[in-house]
């Protein structure tokens, strides 16, 4: 069970450690998180880095891909040899998965062309662009790509896809190893909840 | 603001990047990660490795300590040294904090003697020894100690503390971008909701 996880400058951390707890745990799994260069790849805030344990080249085959998305995945998508490897790799994976705007790469990849998909909530006209339909929902399987909404959904996904490969017996054992019972304090994690002066704040921000 | 997370070999990596993604977005927020060696530090399935950036002697005080656990957090809570320095962090924080069995360690620096504490649900009797007394919520706040249940539980502290520091809004900001609205698959992220053969095949695992 090789799992694969490309590591680029601007990921997000999140967004790889989420379903990295998870899917680790499925039998016999064997984590490979990748890079142009082995060693340390800087976040999207440029603070933590997260090591590479091989590169592309090394790497032609697995059963699932996990890609995270991040500032840096919208420079990702556009990288012709990045997606074309994405595209081999997809071909021999039983499932092909994204984190967040890690959708856009499978986007760039060619790989969401009529299908229904779901990105971060401020990435949806950059993903429709690839001829994918946004689908506002946490968890999109379409045929063997998952792909998830923002950040923290990638934990839902990976234990979605956690109930697929090994069942559901087990997948509630991962569950329950990471103390999965959300309790968040607040009720604004979505566009349709968050309170107008939260979106406001955080728009402001980002301009 | 600066925000000071140790690393140590075996720690759990969600329990760091749950926080992390989430206290980053703090005003002026710096975080620190620290290890006894700059550079990459192993997780506790030994696959992934984050990076300090500096050592805990270059580090004297924080604003807020998260201490993350993991399989090593066994070996730190009685290494002497270690736990003197976060006593010493301690004295001048404004926020002490812990993720899963970090609570352990925050206890073998013998700073919950006689105080309500959260930990792991596998980690109870250890965290008692020190003289707190477990209580069962996902995040326990006691003067400015904040300890948090198992792994995933650290979003939710962060959040919490988030909105201690910078308000009710600029919380609900922070659970918007990172799309927090959890939808976990099943229901079985606590001891009290998980089926009995989940609860067996992890303990069986494990043994």
């Amino acid at each position: 069970m090789r799992i694969v996880i490309p590591l680029f400058q601007g990921f997000t951390a999140l967004d790889v450690v989420g379903p990295y707890e998870v899917l680790r745990m499925l039998p016999e799994a064997q984590v490979v998180f990748t890079a142009p260069e082995a060693g340390p790849v800087r976040d999207g805030v440029g603070v933590l880095a997260l090591s590479a344990t091989a590169t592309p080249a090394e790497v032609d085959s697995c059963d699932v891909l996990v890609v995270p998305g991040g500032p840096g995945a919208r420079t990702m998508m556009r990288d012709e040899a990045f997606t074309a490897w994405i595209r081999r790799l997809h071909d021999g994976t039983t499932w092909t998965t994204s984190v967040c705007t890690g959708s856009l790469i499978l986007g760039g990849a060619g790989l969401l062309e009529g299908l229904r998909a779901t990105t971060h909530w401020g990435a949806v006209e950059t993903l429709e662009a690839f001829g994918a339909t946004y689908t506002p929902e946490r968890v999109v399987v379409q045929g063997k790509i998952v792909t998830a909404a923002g950040v923290s959904s990638g934990i839902d996904m990976a234990l979605t896809l956690f109930e697929r490969i090994a069942g559901r017996t087990a997948a509630e054992a991962a569950q329950l190893a990471i103390e999965y019972d959300p309790q968040p304090p607040f009720d604004a994690g979505s566009p349709a909840k968050a309170p107008h002066e939260a979106m406001e704040l955080l728009l402001a921000r980002r301009r």
